[in-house]
């Protein structure tokens, strides 16, 4: 009786945390990212095998909060200068018209006709900063010259990415017109100059002023309050003009990258711990929503194209951007391994395919797992060319 | 397009947060409790005046979690042995059987039938902890010997009230058998002292070697994982057997507290971090859920009455019990004033009456605006009565 009001919520929590530890102590036996661990453990609970739990709107609320509040944490740890710049910005839109453009030509090539392809196309743009910023800040790299060309080019990439979705759409409805995509190209670089500007100047003092006021000495929560009120805001207004959430997020957290507080709780430890409990649950809820059980063999042999092709795609396009913009080859190699993995941010394209029925269930299902794999094989790669040079390195002084 | 599959959420999670921010703006004006300016700001921007937000899956969600993560924390400042023992089980019993006499006959005079008054009575039975523990909290009460006659005194009231309530189900469906109330005491009785003796004993040293292990030192986030999971799954288990799900948060929280972490994350830190921000939403959501837009005067008459019994019964009941138990005059007053407030868990009854179709419209807000209104009044008394001896204290010394 009292289950039927409140039940299940607390079941959920409990075992979507017991299995994000179960994910580190796999993670941590393998030695690899936690991340990892969360998604097999995950894919273990999930439908496909286990069945303990769904993907139910309350997996899928928390997971969306996990997103926003990761990408404010990994925003906290960067400067506005260090993001934006030209180099990053040749790496994206050369990683994302490579991936297009073979990714268009796979489907094709399996028969798949011209607005599934086109979606297709679209789902292999988008890299999924989450993933990657995560495994170079358990590895902590976060602050090296190739992290930022990832972070800088992977933010860059999201917004060209949903340019590239809102250009599809336009194409797959056969309306194309320049308007709209200008629209969102200017709309854009306006949410991002201003929201940066804001966020610099405004808010970071507005934070200063508020920790120094009697309220905040008596109540040293609200600056801890006011700051994730403003990565949600932010994520909201991203939102709202077409962009992905996180791309808000992110750009919250560099905006308050600089604030020292003297007399309030520490809002960058607290979004920490809140991001350690939300983040956990996003990435076990990649592993739930991978639903194994209808795959055939045509579309094994696709989704093995399509991996493929994402992988090479992704990784030639950004290591030509990264060498033109003069990098050496290991952090050129490192930049274009660091940009493959999709992750939620194909699953979102495949979502959106589906919701409009554009694509079926098998290229859905394909897209997902790839997004998957390309998001499990990227931080194994990833720590492996990081690694070899420490080795070499510590040989060299001995 | 964006906006159909995952809008709203962070749109919400502002708005909620940007609410409580003003709520601890309010408060601080007017020199109150924090919930009180949370509730307050919560319904001008609930259904009932700004409409801004509606209590939703989402809101409902979080709140709900809100509930837990607060008592956890409210638990973690508590020992085991300042909790269970008989003097504050005798506050709780007399203070529940007095309310539940009184709102039986209240209800049976304004006309309303015989299992709508028995519904009215248990409503008024269960003591909201989180409120009146959030209030001492906020003072630096938590430790007084009052506070802990409170805290003890309102738990075993919860289960009192979930066992009256049982009790209330069985008359109004005319099946009065002792065999399922009889169940649920035991089955409460063993959750309890099995929970608090297996927390105790083995999941803290659980935690303390955990912190100790490699994986900790290479992940230190995993023992903030495993405590906040310990009181997800003490709360499911609380539900499972039909207590309020804070039930179990709270002795999760009793049965962690005495741990120190060496090498990890502090857990006690990082759950007071999740409170700052679950336990705001849940405060605010108290407020959108009051939706006054279907008063009527006769109704009004009937709350005026119904908050008045409310708030009488429980202050003389737990005064009466507290009296027997050797409590001061001054400390069986804060006591009984401490007692008042339903908060969450009238409401939890009143939804519950509404859900079988057992009250009707009318009863269901009146029992909602009454656990409102006994919440709001209740810390301003408290305050009062404790500032009272504060300054006599004060002029003393001088």
């Amino acid at each position: 009786m009292f289950e039927g009001i409140s039940s299940t919520l607390e079941f959920q929590m409990s075992l979507l945390l017991f299995t994000a530890l179960a994910g580190y102590l796999i993670a941590s036996k393998i030695n690899q990212s936690a991340i990892i661990g969360e998604i097999l453990v995950g894919i273990l609970i999930g439908p496909s095998l286990l069945g303990l739990i769904t993907y139910t709107e309350f997996v899928r609320s928390f997971a969306q909060l996990g997103a926003v509040v990761l990408l404010f944490v990994i925003g906290l740890e960067f400067k506005i200068k260090d993001v934006f710049n030209l180099k990053y910005g040749i790496i994206a839109l050369i990683g994302v018209i490579v991936p297009w453009v073979c990714g268009f030509f796979l489907a094709d090539l399996f028969g798949y006709d011209f607005a599934s392809a086109v979606f297709v196309g679209t789902a292999l743009t988008a890299t999924s900063i989450a993933i990657t910023a995560n495994v170079l800040r358990e590895m902590g790299k976060l602050k090296s010259e190739a992290a930022k060309a990832i972070i800088g080019a992977a933010v860059i990439d999201d917004i060209l990415g949903l340019l590239f979705l809102s250009f599809s759409m336009q194409i797959v409805k056969g309306t194309i017109s320049a308007l709209p995509i200008l629209l969102v190209i200017i709309e854009s670089a306006v949410f991002i100059v201003l929201g940066a500007y804001i966020g610099y100047t405004f808010l970071s003092r507005l934070i200063e002023k508020i920790d120094c006021t009697k309220l905040a000495k008596k109540f040293p929560e609200t600056v801890f309050i006011f700051a994730i009120m403003i990565a949600f805001f932010y994520a909201m207004i991203a939102e709202a003009i077409g962009l992905s959430a996180i791309v808000g997020a992110f750009l919250a957290g560099v905006s308050l990258e600089g604030i020292t507080i003297l007399h309030c709780k520490d809002y960058k430890e607290g979004a920490e711990y809140l991001r350690i409990i939300f983040a956990s649950i996003f990435f076990v809820s990649l592993g739930i929503l991978a639903d194994f059980r209808s795959l055939t063999l045509q579309i094994i042999w696709f989704l093995v194209a399509l991996t493929f092709v994402a992988f090479i795609t992704k990784l030639v396009g950004c290591y030509i951007g990264a060498r033109l913009g003069k990098m050496t080859h290991k952090d050129s190699t490192i930049v274009g391994i660091g940009m493959v993995p999709r992750g939620e941010v194909a699953m979102i394209v495949a979502l959106i395919g589906l919701n409009l029925m554009i694509i079926k269930q098998d290229i859905y299902i394909s897209l997902i797992l790839m997004s998957l794999l390309t998001t499990v094989i990227a931080p194994i790669l990833l720590r492996y060319v990081y690694r070899k040079p420490e080795i070499s390195a510590k040989t060299f002084s001995k």
